[in-house]
């Protein structure tokens, strides 16, 4: 049973709770972050604080801690559970409200769980995915709001896909945990700029492209599918997938493409090094 | 403190909790429902029942008991509690998820509070309105996803305003936790039948409207504020309220209209009948 951080203290996994009036059962309000650990260490930690903290403060949400702080209780709560390779998940609420409406003091709530998804250097199984019309509301911030991403889960099964992929009026944004990009015919790295909650991976793999190919931050129309070479997702759990099928379209003959092999492997070594 | 159903059970309120792993927390994804209870006597009981069934079914969440368990539960929660003039709400969360992702048993909680606004059969106080494009996702699903909502608050209050009107490539959906309707220069009541909640209060002001006024269910543009003689919004805490302004729109000279006031007597007497 792994401990868990919820408010100001440490408590096993299945005590951890939150009252009934807190804003995020009450009204889905709330934010959260997701980084690795491996070999207990946590990976890229400062850009996942970056990203929490931005995202609170366009929330209007009050930590309550300093980065430091949060540094001490991610340190503390490695400690008690002894995972080494983990995802840790910092979860803030718009807390418990008496008019179950008006925002009140936050609620901190940090989790770790062993790794549910084991990454490697070597080439990461492909995914197909399904389109979807969808623009998820605030997305430059990282909310709990996977309405959409949960209720789709069927389709997705039934489709025999992997995935999402999220479009609105012709133009690609995201898919529910991951950032999309493709390769041009010319081998241009392009992904979408806007609309999107700008992921860590993403970050990490436009520095890396950027040193070997051209890389383009710009609008991704759904029609670019059809003469992309290659396709692939970013994610803190998955790292680089090759994507090579959305809906009908075969991506790069069905087959997982060289440079998103790349990008996994460059992915891989920087999270280790 | 009030006594509150959770799972299977009856808590205390400050005791009723719901694990972190809840999807509700995890992903904000949930459903409820609200009514009022006068003098003890559940209100439109029946049509908010067929509205929470209707949600669950949309959001493929097992409610896990028949309209007559929740009949009675919602009866013995009254007597726990006591509180004749009520609100009661009915919650069901995507339960406790060993992955944070997929639907697990959904979890039901059923709150019960001492009303908060007191409504009447006199004319209700004027509402001010801004706008903001938004569309609801799942918009005729009753779920807690009001993350704009709760997010616009410093906008509304900032403005002088009471809520806010959401509107979509120029044509006006709803209010948050309201419907919006207007009266034309001809008399005819106008209110959107598209992406939208389709509230209790606002099925019974259709019906009343139709037996004195032209009724018309269809898209409604902002444009149309202009000429309008008179709106209102209908809601289950508010009845009918009168809305005088929408950002420097002023409607019907920033008078309270005619018809939203019979309607908001009718309704009440309809409540109480």
């Amino acid at each position: 049973m792994p401990t868990v951080f919820v408010g100001d203290g440490f408590i096993a996994a299945d005590r951890a709770a939150l009252q009934v009036s807190d804003l995020a059962i009450q009204r889905g309000y709330g934010i959260f972050d997701f980084f690795k650990t491996l070999g207990g260490k946590p990976i890229f930690l400062e850009d996942h604080l970056d990203r929490f903290f931005h995202s609170a403060g366009q929330m209007r949400l009050d930590i309550g801690k300093s980065r430091d702080e949060l540094r001490v209780i991610i340190d503390e709560l490695q400690r008690a559970n002894g995972i080494p390779d983990s995802g840790i998940r910092i979860t803030l609420t718009g807390g418990y409200s008496p008019d179950g409406y008006s925002l009140a003091r936050p609620n901190l709530v940090i989790t770790q769980q062993p790794l549910q998804v084991i990454v490697s250097e070597e080439m990461p199984r492909s995914m197909r995915l399904i389109s979807w019309p969808h623009q998820r509301q605030m997305a430059d911030v990282k909310t709990i709001d996977y309405l959409m991403a949960i209720w789709l889960q069927p389709q997705i099964r039934d489709s025999g896909a992997d995935d999402v992929l999220y479009y609105r009026d012709g133009f690609i944004s995201e898919c529910p945990r991951s950032n999309f990009f493709i390769v041009t015919p010319n081998d241009t790295v392009v992904t979408p700029y806007r609309h999107i909650l700008k992921g860590i991976t993403r970050l990490k793999v436009l520095e890396i492209a950027a040193s070997r190919y051209r890389v383009e931050q710009r609008d991704l129309h759904v029609d670019e599918l059809k003469t992309a070479k290659e396709a692939f997702i970013t994610s803190t759990t998955k790292q680089v997938v090759p994507v090579v099928q959305v809906d009908q379209q075969i991506i790069g003959g069905g087959a997982s493409g060289e440079i998103a092999r790349w990008l996994n492997g460059e992915v891989y070594r920087l999270a280790r090094s």
